[in-house]
């Protein structure tokens, strides 16, 4: 397997790429294509002396996607981008996937473009991990489309089906859409008329609706959503998270010395718990339904998110994880023309 | 003041809400009436010696709607269920506001067929209270309908910022829409239609687009979403909180003594925190839109947030939020049929 891994774009690109970079070729069997300014890339590199036998190799690329550019537009403009140049490495044959912590909607935009859709999948869509009290729960599509229709849902419950099972190991993983209510009649149009045909899905374990809390308790594997309620639900998740911990923390900071050496006292308790909400451990969120393996993680990505992703990377190749999805696009009779 | 209080139909009815409605008869101004089955309300009420003289008394309801059923069917099949017969006396101005803790959706019919909507207003709307790190954020619609369609929109926002100016007494609260980005081009097409339109408003603060995470730092007073999304988001929400605090006490519960000794120290912090978290403080939440004071409180209320409930339903009327939402839809043109 060889991974192109973008290299700039992120908040702590490329260092922080780089050493992930590096962890990743010396743990997994795999060779990695770091994508972007060498003048950056190479000094990083460079405190390593073995990179170049650990099968690390550097592809200049000039230019970088920053947060704010519109993803189309831009992705169009600069061909030299790195995550465009990453794209068409993997297009071209050279990379088996890509790694990306840049901008979402540019990463969405270049893998449309470069590697365009696996036929039949009208839309792809971002699976993302969740952390729950028994593992991870996937919730896609976490906003790569906006206005998802009835079909791109079912679609999404079909690969991200493939992706629990191949990549994750999941045996029958449980499908649920994401609703107000448990109840069948529950919902607004969207999800009304996509529930029947969750239902005559033979290759899924549809399990019915579920609601936001199941996304936690580890009842449902794979949660499927719209792309606009799947992105709000997740950056409410992220600030009801971070809104929690400045409380504790402003508590804390606010009462006597008792309550500081308390503190004190838990922080290896906490160190155990954050491990656990630890997104991280997955490196990344794939991109699925684009013709190739595409793995988007978090702009704020440091080395052990990187060197997951690049894992994951791997592992969506070697299971042909895109072959698996046509297939069963197929199977179902559920192709975008169908 | 007069309040008819819905003292059945929630998971501690009739103890807490008749304790409930003691505590708020000797602290506020107002007579209540508890409607519900006087068999059980009466002993309650009967450890009290002087409840009649705080101003409370009984009506007979023999009828309770359950969780699970269906709320339109059962709100006209069951006259004399007690949200229907609390919502009566509204109805018949024998009372100026309902709190009820039973089902949101037998609420929401029960206000929609009784006392019917606000002259130009399309749809209610569920106004919750989420807690941020200086107060409060309202979220609306969270609920009471799904597919809003952007008038729908523009009118909470309307009826949102009259609520927060009135009752809470907020100065020109800023109101948000929900969204996915920061930017006017984000969204899907529902936000990118009510965009322009919320923009026009004269009589609202408008901030222009805002993510899940300003719903906690306290940027924004008023976040305005469909009632699927909404919905989802606090559910989600909740679940998230709750699977946070069972990670927590797992965690303690498995380290070692210190660690235990720590958490029992942080436990006057803990309680501090919680009461910051505590959405009882605002009692629940106002269904805006219908032609009356209509307070929904969570189906697991105790005394404490129908006490607060009690206290929201009299300002409600006090402040005659009912007539300047009607003056506003009008001022700014938006009723159902302009």
């Amino acid at each position: 397997m060889r991974i192109a891994v973008d290299a700039m774009g992120s908040d702590y690109a490329p260092k922080e790429i780089v050493l992930g970079a590096v962890a990743a070729a010396k743990e997994y069997q795999c060779d990695i294509i770091l994508v972007g300014d060498q003048e950056q890339i190479l000094p990083v590199l460079d405190t390593y002396s073995n990179w170049r036998e650990l099968g690390i190799s550097v592809q200049q690329a000039s230019e970088v996607i920053e947060m704010h550019e519109h993803p189309g537009v831009s992705v169009r403009k600069k061909k030299d981008a790195s995550v465009v140049v990453a794209t068409r490495l993997v297009k071209e044959g050279i990379c088996d996937a890509v790694v990306s912590a840049g901008s979402t909607g540019a990463a969405v935009a270049a893998a449309l473009f470069g590697l365009g859709r696996i036929k039949g999948i009208e839309r792809p869509a971002i699976a993302t991990h969740i952390p729950n009290l028994t593992g991870t729960t996937i919730m896609l599509d976490s906003g790569a489309n906006v206005d998802s229709k009835p079909k791109n849902l079912v679609q999404s419950a079909i690969m991200g089906s493939i992706y629990a099972e191949y990549v994750l190991g999941m045996n029958r993983p449980r499908v649920g859409l994401l609703n107000i209510g448990e109840e069948d009649s529950k919902g607004n149009e969207q999800v009304l008329t996509t529930f029947p045909l969750l239902k005559q899905l033979k290759t899924i374990h549809f399990i019915g609706n579920v609601e936001g809390r199941d996304t936690f308790n580890g009842t449902v594997d794979i949660v499927v959503c719209d792309g606009f309620v799947g992105n709000v639900v997740l950056k409410t998740g992220e600030g009801l998270v971070s809104f929690l911990t400045t409380l504790i923390k402003n508590t804390i900071k606010n009462s006597g010395w008792l309550a500081k050496l308390a503190a004190f006292l838990l922080l290896p308790s906490i160190k155990k718990l954050k491990k656990k909400l630890d997104y991280d451990e997955y490196g990344g969120a794939p991109l699925l339904g684009v013709n190739g393996g595409f793995i988007i993680c978090h702009g704020s990505s440091k080395a052990k998110a990187i060197k997951n992703a690049i894992r994951v990377a791997c592992e969506f190749s070697e299971q042909k994880v895109v072959e698996h999805i046509s297939e069963n696009i197929v199977k179902e009779g559920v192709g975008a023309n169908e």
